[in-house]
Parts: C-alpha cells; sequence; structure tokens
C-alpha cells in the first residue's frame, strides 16, 4: 500500500472538530507495513511478532490520545479514558491480525476509529461523561488455527478452554504451545473475562465486505445486526454404475440429487428474510470418476439471517427439500448441523442512535444492512448493547490485498462514530 | 469364487452337442484363481504375469482344442482351425485381464465361450466350411495405463504409438518399459496389425454390464451396436465470495450453474434416442470452502449413443444448455471435447443372423440391447462385420467382486454363438 495512494483523492475539509484524516491514513500506512506480502497484502496473523508488533504501535497511538494501556490475559489491547461524572463505560474497537494474504482495512479502519476519536477528543479538549475504552482484541480471523474471535469470546467470558485445546496450526504446535510462546495460557485466557456490569454499550467500526453501500454511492452504514451461521452436511447416497451401461431410467445418481437441491437452495432464501443467504460451497463426489454414475456427493450449505427464527426456518426448508428429492429418487440422505451460532440483534435503540450520528455525517437518510460476516462485535454483543457501523468497501472485495476503502470513506465513519460514542457517552 | 457355487444350479440338459457345462465352469473357475483377491474377486492387470499365466492357460486349451496356437507382437493369443474348403476366416474372442478387484467373467465368459465352441465342434467331429479363430485380446481392460483395448487396436491396425509412448503406470513405469518387460515393443505391437481381407466377421460374447436382460429374464440378448462416448469437459467461471456478505441477488456461483445444468442433462437423453445416456460423473469445486461461493466449477459429462448423430445432437444440446444457464446469470463457461470415439454399429444383417441363433436357444423372441461400455469389437468392427452377444448379469454388477453370470445362462450364450458361429462359418 502506498502513502500517496491513500491521500490522493483525500477531501480536506474532512479534517476538522479534531478529527484528522492524514493521521488516520498515515498510520493505516505504518499498520500495513507489518506483514506486507509481495502481492501487497497483509499477512499479520494471529499470535505471530507481526500481530504483536502492531498491537505495539496501536498501544503508543492510545498512549498519544490520553488513554491508560493495558494488555489482557488473553492478549487484548485496552486502553481506557476515564469518564467525567460517570462510572459507566462504552467501548470501541476491533482487531489487528489478518487472514494470509489479507487486505490493509479489515479489522484496523476499527481500531485506529476508536483511536482516532479519543485522539479528537484529547485535541478539542473534551472529556465524555462516561468512561471510554479502545479494545485491539487479538485472534479474531481465526486463520492460525481455524477458529476464530478468541480475545473477544475471553472478555465477553464465552471463552471455551476444551474447545480450543484441541487446535493445531498447520505446523503442528498445539493452542496452548503457542499461548505459552506468548507468555499466555489457557487459564490467563479465561482470566481476561470481563465484568460487563458498568458497559452501557459498544461500538464497532468495520469495512463492509459487500457491495451494498457502493450500490447505495454512500461512505457509511448502519448494521442491522450479525447474521449467525448454521452450517448443514448432506449427504446423498444412491448406487454407483457404468455410465454407459445402466439407462437413464434405473439410475440412483447421487450428483443430480445434488444438483437439483443446489437449484433450489438459491431459490429459498428469499420466501423467508431479505437479508437471508444460503450457499452450497464445498460439495464433494464419489467416486469422481468421468464414466462413472456418482454413488454418493458430500455437500455443505451455509444458510444466515440476522433472524433466528427465520434462519431457522429456511434451515428447515432446505432439510425438507434434500428429503423430498431423495424420496422421489429412491436415493438416501442424511442432514446434519455442524455449526449453529445465532445471530447477534443490534436493538432497534442502538441503530436509531447510530442512524442520527450518520445523518449527521452523509447529507441523506441512513442505510441500513445486515452482516454477513462474524465480528467481535457479535461476541461482545452476548453482554451490552451493540453498534455496527459499516464503511464502503470497494467492489465489496475483502480478505484479499485488492481490499480497498477510500480515505474519505474511512473519515466519514469516524465522524460518524465520534457522533454515536458522544451520544452514548452523554447519557 | 467357489466352484460349487458355480456348478450349483446347473441345469445338466444343457450339456449337449459337444458344448460341456461342467468344462466350462471348470474353466472358469481356473482362470478365477489367477490373480484373486482376498475379497474374491479378480486383479489381473494388463502385461503383468498374473495375465500372462492366463493366457498360457488359455493356450493350453485351445490346443486341446484342436487350435493352432500363436501370439503375436501385442500379445494377443490367437488359436486357429484350418476351414474345410474356404479361404475366409470367421473371428471370436474377448480378454483375460481385469479391472483392479474386478469380477471373473467380464472378459473371460467371451474366450471361453470361443474356446468351448472349437472344443464342442473337436468332440463332434465337426470341420466348419471357413477357418475359425479364437483371440485373447491383450490389455482391454487397461487399468494399468488408463488406457485400453491396446491388442484389438493393434489386430486392426488402428494403434497410436505416439499416444501409447506417453503413458506410464502408477509405479512411473513407461508403456515401452513395461513392453521391453513383457517380450513386446511399439513396433512388435504395429507389426500385429492384420490383413482383415479374408475376415468375414467377429462374434464377441460379453457379460451384459447392465440389468435389462434381468428385467427382461432372459439369459442371453442380441447387441444393436456399441454405444461411443463423447466426452466434455465444462468449465463454468464466476465470481468467489463470502458466503455471508453477498446477498443472492449479486452473486455469480458457479455451482449453482452447475446443478442447474446437471438438472438439465438428465432430461435431455430421451428427447433424442432411446439407447442415449448421459452422465456428470466428475465435478470439482474452486474453491471449496463451507462459507465461500464456488467461483469455479469443473466437470465432465459422458455422453453415449450408439448413433453417432443422435449422440452428437445431444452432446450439442448438452452444451447449448451450459451456455444459456451461463448467459443467464453472467457467468464464463467453456466447454472442451477431450474424447469422441465413434460408435460401432452392428449390421441389421448381422444382427438378425444373431438374432436367430439366439432363437434356436431361448424359446423366446430375442432381445436386442445397446452395449454403453467399449469392447473389443469396437476396435475389430472397424475392419469387419461384428456381432456381439451379452449374457445376462445378476444386478447388472460388474468391475467388482460380486460380478455373477449363472452357469446355465453362459451355457445358453455358449449354445447361441455355436449357432451363430456355424451360420457364419457355412456361407
Amino acid at each position: 500500500m502506498r502513502f500517496e495512494s491513500l491521500i490522493e483523492d483525500y477531501n480536506e475539509a474532512l479534517t476538522h472538530t479534531g478529527v484528522n484524516g492524514e493521521r488516520l491514513a498515515r498510520r493505516l500506512y505504518e499498520l500495513s507495513k507489518i506483514g506486507l506480502t509481495k502481492d501487497g497484502g497483509s499477512n499479520r496473523i494471529s499470535f505471530t511478532k507481526e500481530e504483536q508488533e502492531a498491537k505495539n504501535l496501536a498501544k503508543v497511538w492510545m498512549q498519544e490520545a490520553g488513554l491508560t494501556v493495558k494488555e489482557d490475559g488473553a492478549g487484548n489491547v485496552i486502553g481506557r479514558l476515564e469518564g467525567a461524572s460517570s462510572k459507566a463505560v462504552v467501548m470501541s474497537g476491533s482487531h489487528l491480525d489478518s487472514v494470509p494474504n489479507g487486505g490493509h482495512f479489515d479489522g484496523p479502519l476499527g481500531v485506529l476509529a476508536a483511536i482516532e476519536v479519543a485522539q479528537a477528543w484529547k485535541d478539542t479538549d473534551f472529556v465524555p461523561e462516561k468512561s471510554y475504552e479502545v479494545v485491539v482484541f487479538s485472534d479474531e480471523e481465526g486463520a492460525r488455527f481455524n477458529s476464530g474471535l478468541t480475545g473477544s469470546q475471553a472478555l465477553a467470558g464465552t471463552f471455551d478452554p476444551s474447545e480450543k485445546k484441541k487446535l493445531t496450526d498447520s505446523d503442528g504446535k498445539s493452542f496452548e504451545d503457542v499461548m505459552k510462546e506468548n507468555g499466555l495460557s489457557l487459564s490467563s485466557l479465561q482470566s481476561a473475562a470481563r465484568d460487563f456490569s458498568d458497559v452501557d454499550a459498544f461500538v464497532e467500526v468495520h469495512i463492509e465486505q459487500g457491495k451494498k453501500l457502493e450500490k447505495e454511492n454512500l461512505p457509511v452504514g448502519v448494521v442491522q445486526g450479525i447474521a449467525g451461521p448454521s452450517w448443514l452436511d448432506v449427504t446423498f447416497t444412491g448406487a454407483a454404475g457404468h455410465a454407459g451401461n445402466t439407462p437413464m431410467d434405473d439410475r440412483a445418481d447421487a450428483l443430480v440429487a445434488a444438483g437439483l437441491l443446489i437449484a433450489e437452495i438459491e431459490k429459498l432464501p428469499s420466501q423467508f428474510s431479505s437479508s437471508a443467504v444460503a450457499t452450497v460451497g464445498k460439495l464433494n463426489v464419489t467416486p469422481n470418476g468421468v464414466n462413472v454414475i456418482p454413488g454418493e456427493v458430500q455437500m455443505s450449505v451455509d444458510v444466515r439471517d440476522i433472524h433466528e427464527d427465520k434462519r431457522n426456518a429456511l434451515k428447515e426448508a432446505i432439510i425438507a427439500k434434500a428429503c423430498e428429492i431423495a424420496e422421489e429418487r429412491s436415493i438416501k440422505v442424511e442432514t446434519k448441523e455442524t455449526l449453529s451460532v445465532p445471530p447477534i440483534n443490534v436493538t432497534e435503540k442502538m441503530q436509531q442512535k447510530a442512524a442520527a450520528a450518520v445523518r449527521k455525517v452523509v447529507n441523506r437518510e441512513p442505510y441500513f444492512l445486515p452482516s454477513g460476516a462474524g465480528h467481535d462485535a457479535m461476541m461482545i454483543g452476548k453482554k451490552t448493547p451493540i453498534a455496527m457501523l459499516f464503511t464502503r468497501s470497494r467492489d465489496g472485495i475483502s480478505h484479499n490485498p485488492a481490499e480497498w476503502s477510500s480515505l474519505n470513506d474511512c473519515v466519514h465513519t469516524v465522524h460518524a462514530l465520534k457522533h454515536l460514542l458522544e451520544d452514548l457517552c452523554a447519557e
């Protein structure tokens, strides 16, 4: 990432009320150099020296912004500003780890936006009523252990040591050994659980990772909820046979059954919810030979919605369709749910507060959109009301070196975050 | 294979006019012991000592039947009986190699039936007008080099040394080195090309490898033609994307396109020919991740019919459907034909001769059926008129230890073959 490309189209008029676009760009650029790949992407895998180096930079910037910094037993970095008059706390943050050869905005923008608000307050001599905490969550992406949200799970007290204990990275190193290398342990992770009784709200800024805001021509949008995935494993078992010798009307072709189900799955989500999606991402054929009728097909279905009841109804409809297709064709079908994460609701009140903040920044009616992907806010949302602001992503690309949000869009989002936090801190 | 299970239901009345069911059973059993697998299957891979051992046994039986035996430059074993008065030749035979862990009838039955007719003639002091040749073709299955019909290609003079030269077996041994181990060479294979000007006909007995005769409750049927496969490679290229963040109406899902095509392909063959079939046997998804919209799907389509024009029309219809689906969805599609083997016609005259022979053995109107799989007769059919007789297969199973044809059905087929050969040799 070139610093020049970050600031070349920047509208200087957006630098006001303490928020400084050039500073934000400089910090995005500084972070981008840690773990930079030959494709220009980011390789800041969790629990490596690159993630630690990025967290160390964040600590420096937190201190510059007047925050008191500590690192908890999960490796989360927490910077705190004491409120003027209230014991209550409002939090904001995101993560600094990336997927392998990922982008430079997914995570860092949320961390830097939260720090930028503290810096703006300091530079304009503003002290909020409530205390303010900025959090850098460790291991959100989960690229190293194929499991993520470690830091936010630990902070929310939903961390499951027995699950993490089973994990090994691609070098065969266990989760516990890697924790040890980082001066952490399963018990330190458990001790990171925060008492949320004094926390009034958590706000996360994140890039959209989709194209809705781009289509709406809007820099920033209000998240309605975070869809929780339900994963199904569907296995059709028919009968393998010779592709030449088996007449069409005497087949039990598992792949034809799968093909019909795939075609049906595409049509179902809109019947349940405008925000629901369903995806067959993985499909394996056995024996997978050119001249052999497929005897078995195993496929995955990823079903999501921000409304849990609608998501579950959609999932049941997919299972029913699979059974119907199998029955018509004398094929066996087995379905198994392998993952079920409840969606996280953003309350109407929090959505309206976020919308009010966005309205002050963008001269248009705020746009509401679901988050299909999971975020740290999902874990924190189990403990306290959350809000999320999405920043427009160019071409909807993420987890890729081409991931990009314009500096203008990023600064618009910081202004909206600042309005929202001032509102939440003032109550 | 137990000898007892072969003969337990045998109807002794079928042993007459020189044809001996117990002898046939004994020989099927002797062959089954060569390369017997722990599952009770056959592992007689081409160009191994097992295939050679089986061919050596066949040579002994040919000599017992009064044939003069030679092995040609392709490893084909040819036993010849001089005709009484004509210079013309009629041939019959099949192969003795198997697929890994295959069955005991696919190949051996055709070889032993052809020998049994010669033995019956000898035992009844019959000498046909024309000369008679029994052929054991080498490497029909092609399991070793993923390419087959080597012996019949060589005999028919359609052997392509440049193609075979590229092949290696699973141990990395080249085709040429394996030939050398067998005392053969690319040039000896080429020299095996026979002059077919004196050959009037070739007849192959084979198990059906399908369930049609079983459904018709008939021991033996008349083959109408051998379907030639056309193989298509179809690649859909859409756009990979996050399964959670990409709305259903903003996707270019390559697997949905593939699913729709698979569902359509099943419906198409019957629109072109009652004997046509089309199979998607192989399908690979990229990146094949549970939460990623498939960006690319590569699939194979195996299209067959005994009528070349109808097969090609079906193939074109599949390509057109693939393009139509792709166009509707802003997905790219590429199709490539990777194999095209012309179907082999069995002339009306040869079908009627075979039917007349079957009519003498089975007290019912003969049943005509296509061969979906390739056989040595396919290659020989390029040089001389062919006929094929199919023997009923239990449950249509083949290429499997469970492959089975009852001895009664096998002997019925030998009688039909004998009638047919006597007809063809008398002309």
